[in-house]
């Protein structure tokens, strides 16, 4: 019985770290006093203890206890132990090939799958999907595989970023770098702009949030679906 | 002796195909009549011969032949015999993966070592990095190593971009990006904007184009640099 929240960002604009989502958090973790945050995408390069109190002052305003993964000598004691897991953002290469190193990949995906409530922002809901090859990262370290969690049945491009009218920048728009993706790989793509995020009860898969996402299956154009689409059938 | 031109794009805005390099490739590659074109990174995942097509009409302007990579039997032959190469960019994963999977990536780099003439462009520059771990492209396929060419002593970060003054997007800039990248890395990044290149002749690496260059250097605030600047003691 899984229990996920898999969202585009930790943050938007003009408003304080995670509290667009608090309420929705506050449902979700109902009857949970304590959170197992696993620190490792680190944004910007900050510490695992910079990271882990940054998500402690998050939850505390909805009364939650929060402990970084690193604060345990055995993680994958702490991971098979939780009953809740915050995965933080940052860079999702550093986040994978810390899973792997530090032999924690699987035990997460036992514990979610056993039922453990499992909340996810930016590189910790990319993790969410089958890979990481629709990721928006820097590759500043190289992991032993892109696999990731699969506890969706498709990929997750979060930050998704419309095409930016006027733009002079000749780099790639997300559109055309998911379009080669789909060259090599045939999974469908969310794209969940910032403030959406996708609710996962059992095998039920819900679109959440107040914007719109942008479905990219293999081999057809994009389309987009409107807050509380079911996605439960994309695969 | 090297010769190369690494430059941060193909096309600049509102302008042809490499047309505001083309003065500058017809003194390059004065006496060349043909050029190797490798078409591997496929931009916006089109054909081989498609995107040889696109590298031929741009270079008839300054009256080259072009042979793409993927016409000959045997592209370790065809690479060691030839006295020009061109690498376009596209998605340098696929790139760098299709470099080691054809077996040409050690002949590649001994043919621009014993002189071969070199020109690359946005991905085709980035492989003359030490890695590619500053690329900005999407990890659509899972490359056997992050090595590169290390035709210069640094990496390189084509398309460079500021942040956007005004934005509301919450994804890293490039800076804080690079900045991630120096967590776990020592080599110096040339931030290298869209009409800048960087020409090497033997040992001296200097910046060209109209734009100046940002440096970031591991421990240190990062710097612009004006064109013309010698780059050579950089490492």
């Amino acid at each position: 019985m899984k229990h996920l929240i898999l969202a585009s960002t930790s943050t938007i604009h003009g408003s304080g770290y995670l509290e667009y989502i608090l309420p929705e958090l506050d449902v979700f973790f109902n009857g949970i006093e304590d959170i197992l945050f696993i620190p490792y995408a680190r944004p910007g390069g900050i510490t695992h203890q910079a990271y882990t109190e940054i998500a402690q002052a998050g939850f505390k305003n909805i009364n939650k206890t929060v402990t970084g993964l690193h604060q345990y000598d055995d993680p994958i004691e702490a991971i098979t132990n939780a009953k809740a897991i915050f995965t933080g953002g940052g860079n999702t290469f550093l986040l994978v090939q810390q899973l792997y190193k530090n032999h924690v990949f699987e035990p997460l995906k036992a514990s979610i799958l056993r039922g453990a409530k499992y909340f996810g922002t930016s590189a910790g809901s990319n993790i969410g999907g089958l890979t990481m090859n629709t990721t928006n990262d820097m590759p500043i370290v190289y992991p032993p595989s892109f696999k990731t969690l699969g506890l969706v049945p498709f990929n997750i491009n979060p930050h998704y970023l419309d095409p930016l009218p006027n733009s002079k920048h000749m780099g790639e728009t997300r559109e055309t770098r998911i379009k080669e993706f789909h060259q090599f790989n045939t999974q469908p793509v969310v794209g969940l702009r910032e403030g959406s995020w996708l609710e996962i009860t059992s095998e039920t898969i819900t679109l959440r949030g107040h914007l719109q996402a942008r479905i990219f299956e293999c081999g057809t154009p994009p389309y987009e679906v409107d807050t509380n689409a079911d996605l439960s059938d994309l695969k």
